[in-house]
């Protein structure tokens, strides 16, 4: 999916939320646990449920991995279920990857890739290793890398906020050096809702990449704070939300709860917009 | 493995090589390339051919995940057979995972659990997220986190060698602050050979651990530097060679020529020990 196509689809489904995949077979309905297939089964349902309040799906690799091999086949019939439906939607393998050139390669192909088993529109990478680790992902058309700058999380202060001259922290330094290496076509960056605030300096030196900004919800951060530093005239934003959908009920009814919380979000969005 | 039983297994090999299984079907030997698990074979010959010179074997996960599902089956299938050896070796997974806290965990239960479906004894992880991202791959007992300092790719330089006040560079910062976060019985470095010069600054703030040095090879990084500068009175170091050794040929013999050249690395070893 090209910016223009993304643009397109967060003014016709006046959102841009992000519905976080995080699926722990220990948080999912007692019903669908041992279900052969659960797994999928349990996103198909968050789909479906929450596909007209959403734009985007964003598959945590880590979970799926951690079921094993059968992981990775619950997430493969995932992506060629949203692959299947008529309503489109962005996707994101947030799989956090990067290692020197021709490794960055191999997972370009291993998620971006339209001949794949996956065939995501989009992927997130860290920084560390610099340019070679981060450029073999922009190389597909219509595809995107999410590079990390400013995480949710706490150990986001270990290393991000270091000052590395000028005045400059590393987080900005990343999203300086990083307009070299993509445009606001090919590359988003990743700068967590807890951290709003930290906004205004994002968009001083990325003003029109898009942002993809999680820890609303169960992290602790604030929908209105992110809107006001950071949209753009064209969104420039697609805000994630995982726990706080998917996991809004444990019962069988958590898809419909799912689509409460996701209309809910939405429909905040749509105020904004 | 925990750390006694890696340093016997180097005295008593008298090896601190590690295997890069970073296999691309391109570059395999013809008769293997379309014959179904023929990564897995390609993987015992190799392996078969050189355990008597390496101590550790580290398959890159792009190359498999690049295979689509197909790549990981074929990665377990490589995993079953060096853990059912009667000769034993570390195992690297080389991911350079890493995300907050609860994704981490993940990861490592993807990894690094003997219940799950690869039981490596370590794993590689990217610091750029801080404490939460690197702690939960320091819990089980034996096993390792192998953390990126200073790689060995030309992107390098975009971010570790920047100075971070006190006269500190980045890569530096991380590997002083990880002190905090594992000890030399848990927690291994990242420290490309094609920067060997820069390992007497790495051993002033790790004196103790583990150092696993990518780039001795295809990259140009030099053995003798590295055991110049790296060597400790316990070893202290993994010199890995992927490319140099499991693609010395690409014909029937590929195996003989990996051992040939796992041998002379191994021979550059025993005399440094």
């Amino acid at each position: 999916m090209n910016r223009q196509e993304l643009i397109d689809l967060i003014y016709s489904r006046r959102s841009f939320l992000c519905v976080g995949l995080d699926v722990d077979k220990n948080k999912m309905p007692a019903h669908l646990k041992d279900e052969p297939d659960g797994v999928f089964l349990f996103n198909k349902a968050i789909i479906d449920a929450t596909i007209d309040y959403a734009v985007a799906y964003k598959p945590n690799l880590a979970f799926y991995e951690a079921m094993g091999i059968e992981g990775l086949v619950q997430l493969k019939k995932t992506m060629d279920y949203l692959h299947s439906l008529s309503k489109p939607a962005f996707t994101i393998a947030d799989a956090k990857r990067g290692d020197i050139g021709n490794t960055s390669q191999q997972y370009a192909k291993a998620f971006l890739d339209p001949a794949g088993d996956f065939n995501f529109d989009s992927l997130t990478v860290a920084p560390y290793m610099g340019a070679d680790s981060v450029q073999p992902f922009t190389v597909f058309e219509g595809k995107w890398v999410i590079l990390l700058a400013l995480t949710s999380n706490k150990g986001a202060f270990d290393f991000q906020f270091l000052p590395v001259g000028n005045e400059q922290k590393l987080f900005e330094k990343v999203l300086q050096t990083a307009q070299q290496w993509g445009t606001p076509d090919n590359m988003m960056f990743v700068v967590g809702a807890t951290k709003a605030d930290m906004l205004t300096q994002v968009r001083a030196v990325a003003p029109r990449n898009f942002l993809l900004v999680p820890g609303v919800g169960a992290q602790g951060g604030s929908l209105e704070e992110v809107c006001k530093y950071g949209l753009t005239d064209e969104c420039g934003l697609l805000v994630n939300s995982s726990r706080g959908i998917i996991y809004a009920s444990n019962g069988a009814d958590f898809a419909e709860r799912a689509a409460e919380e996701a209309r809910k979000l939405q429909q905040q969005m749509a105020a904004v917009l």
